[in-house]
């Protein structure tokens, strides 16, 4: 089913170097030594970039409104406002040590549409909502895509607002301290689509020199929260043969993490990101190692495989160090497909842009995939330098990120016409 | 060369019951509810454990002062107070989650052959010191043994004074918080000798079920700051082979640190007791891991092969993670002998009693590995119940204990006679 588009001569005209200004300017907020960010989701940093982007978006024109999870609706009003409106949304938070579009493109490029909608004098029949999500990344407050999460009703309202940082600071509390406490209950509005662009987070893009990554659906994800307890003992005085060292198991079970990622093909993904060590003191053998592990896949049957491998390697781990190891899931994500006529207008438009394009899947957690819990959705992705992310060194090109940012706005027009 | 040890009939008889009283009283202050103790230095349970210590000790008509660093010197004057005292000593500061005798046997036992010669109406003829060392565990402030090191020069008052706590109080601030500040220049006091008595922290005297443990020296020990660098990246959208995983490489690097000190024989020990993890984040590969390597052998020239096995295993490391390892000495103790008249009065003291006895070397760091680079110092093992310590589990029995007490007060008696 193919929707039409306008024709390119009633299209709006994006302007490349606004938007670069705007990503440019925004990155100031937060802005770290090395060139990248540091904008925790409700710092002050984060309240900062929050309301230059609704300054941005009430000066073209946009009505902002903000929900009770800080989520901000900036909406760019259609000839028929009364239809649920067509989406273009991501996030403005940052990860610690954070470049500069992740998240970010996706919020600027709705902005950019709206301004160039409004240069060309193009009235949409639906109308366009920029969002910006609170809390993607979870790097301040765990639960990351917490915004979204409570908009699709995948996380309620109360926990959400309970969630606490590492110096106790809930949510709650953080959104009241910027004044970000919107009235809106979340979820209450009713939305045709959501389009989301993002940065591919991945290298596939760019070595392959494409365009634009056309979004089927989500890797399917697992976490595991792995729990070992050993004893206790002096690092010093205890024989080797004595002791149940639970750093010295977690060392092998991070290893065997690595190493089943490594043994399912080019799409295993499988990483220990976060642990704590106790008692963690000079002289001491560690007693308890508490692990995260992430793993991902394509293939669903090949990801229950890495699951099992990693309940084996705990298994042998425990029978050679005598440390016990407690495995539980922790949270999952992905293994859906985007909404099909969603990714067929995103591969239309790239295809009537005439922009090389490739139909994959995404690795990376996304907002997009609490929304497609709600509304028909899609992603696209456009080439990250050398897949670099997460990172102040990620690089996206002005020119190389282009055609994905047009391909956004033919679809939400086209969308948000029909 | 032996010394006349007075003649059993001249010996003050010790208390066993008032001992093991004054113990388990003490572990009253800072007990934590698995019957273990928690009394980090400087701590208010710290200050509470150390007034109670002067308190008994001025009770048995001992002197009290204290140093610009917070030792307590508690002086039962001898019959020639000119003369240098013979100094009993250990330490009241334990690990976070410790047991009731490691550090506080020793002290105890000094108080109560004050107690005993006091019953018995003995004066020797050099003053006995009775100490308490500012510290010994570095478990809240780093640099462990430090008020023995201060004492004996080994570091400098002001950077001791200046060391802080994970919260950022300095010793300097807690010292005056407990009210700890002494008046006496450190190292001023001169000792004719020191002693300590301590558990074994170690199973072999009572797996082997012998009385005492007459410590000929210390093991040579070297300590490591092994810090890796990487590159953070997403943990779902970075394909394995691009990954710079200072996480997953650590992991490799704790695993092969404990293999090693099991490749060296029952006297190998290797352990990683300390790590950092940055970002330590969900969804994130982590760039930066430092991990504190503990390495210990009877043979200096073994621990130098296990050094070396550790700096090859980390090239390896570095090989196939493309994670950079850097690896800096971070502090070395042991590796010398007892002084042989103090050694040999102790084993001449445990002979004289009829007790079992073994020369061994320590494994672990003791005040007494300071002392004996200002003074003749001796140290005596008791043996500790499957060797369990720094764990609330540690136990000491008093029956198996009280012949190296008894060896200590002979070896002390004997040496403030002579």
């Amino acid at each position: 089913m193919l929707i039409a588009v306008r024709p390119a001569t009633e299209l709006p005209r994006l302007r490349a170097d606004r938007l670069w200004d705007s990503i440019h300017e925004s990155a100031a907020i937060g802005a770290t030594a090395d060139g990248g960010l540091c904008r925790l989701a409700l710092t002050a940093e984060d309240g900062l970039a929050r309301r230059r982007f609704m300054e941005w978006s009430e000066a073209a024109g946009c009505v902002a409104t903000v929900d009770q999870i800080g989520n901000i609706f900036c909406r760019r009003i259609g000839c028929e406002p009364a239809l649920p409106a067509v989406a273009i949304g991501s996030h403005l938070d940052t990860q610690i040590s954070a470049g500069r579009y992740d998240g970010v493109l996706g919020v600027m490029a709705g902005l950019e549409i709206a301004r160039a909608l409004n240069d060309a004098g193009i009235g949409t029949r639906r109308s366009i909502d920029v969002v910006s999500w609170t809390n993607e990344e979870g790097a301040r407050f765990p639960l990351p895509m917490m915004g979204s999460a409570v908009f699709a009703g995948q996380l309620g309202l109360e926990e959400a607002l309970a969630a606490t940082d590492a110096d106790g600071t809930s949510v709650r509390e953080a959104l009241a301290e910027i004044g970000f406490v919107g009235e809106e209950p979340v979820g209450s509005r009713a939305l045709d689509s959501y389009f989301e662009l993002h940065i591919e987070q991945g290298p596939l893009l760019d070595a392959a020199g494409i365009d634009v990554g056309v979004v089927d659906g989500a890797v399917p994800s697992r976490a595991f929260s792995v729990k070992l307890r050993g004893e206790t003992a002096h690092a010093g005085a205890t024989p080797m043969e004595l002791r149940r060292n639970a750093l010295a198991a977690g060392g092998r079970v991070i290893a065997a993490v690595d190493a089943i990622g490594r043994g399912h093909g080019w799409d295993g993904r499988s990483t220990t990101t976060r642990m704590r060590v106790w008692p963690n003191l000079t002289g001491i053998v560690p007693s308890e190692v508490d692990l995260a592990v992430d793993m991902r896949h394509s293939s669903a049957p090949e990801l229950g495989r890495m699951v099992t491998e990693l309940h084996d390697a705990c298994s042998e781990v425990t029978e050679e160090t005598r440390v016990d190891i407690d495995i539980q899931p922790a949270y999952s994500f992905g293994g859906f497909s985007f909404d099909r006529a969603c990714v067929a207008l995103v591969d239309q438009a790239a295809r009537e842009l005439g922009a090389s394009r490739r139909r994959m899947l995404s690795q990376a957690g996304h907002d997009a995939y609490n929304l497609a819990l709600v509304s028909p959705t899609a992603m696209i992705f456009c080439p990250c330098r050398d897949g670099r992310t997460h990172n102040p060194s990620e690089e996206v090109d002005e020119a190389r990120a282009w055609p994905s940012v047009e391909t956004l706005m033919r679809a939400v027009v086209a969308r948000a016409d029909r």
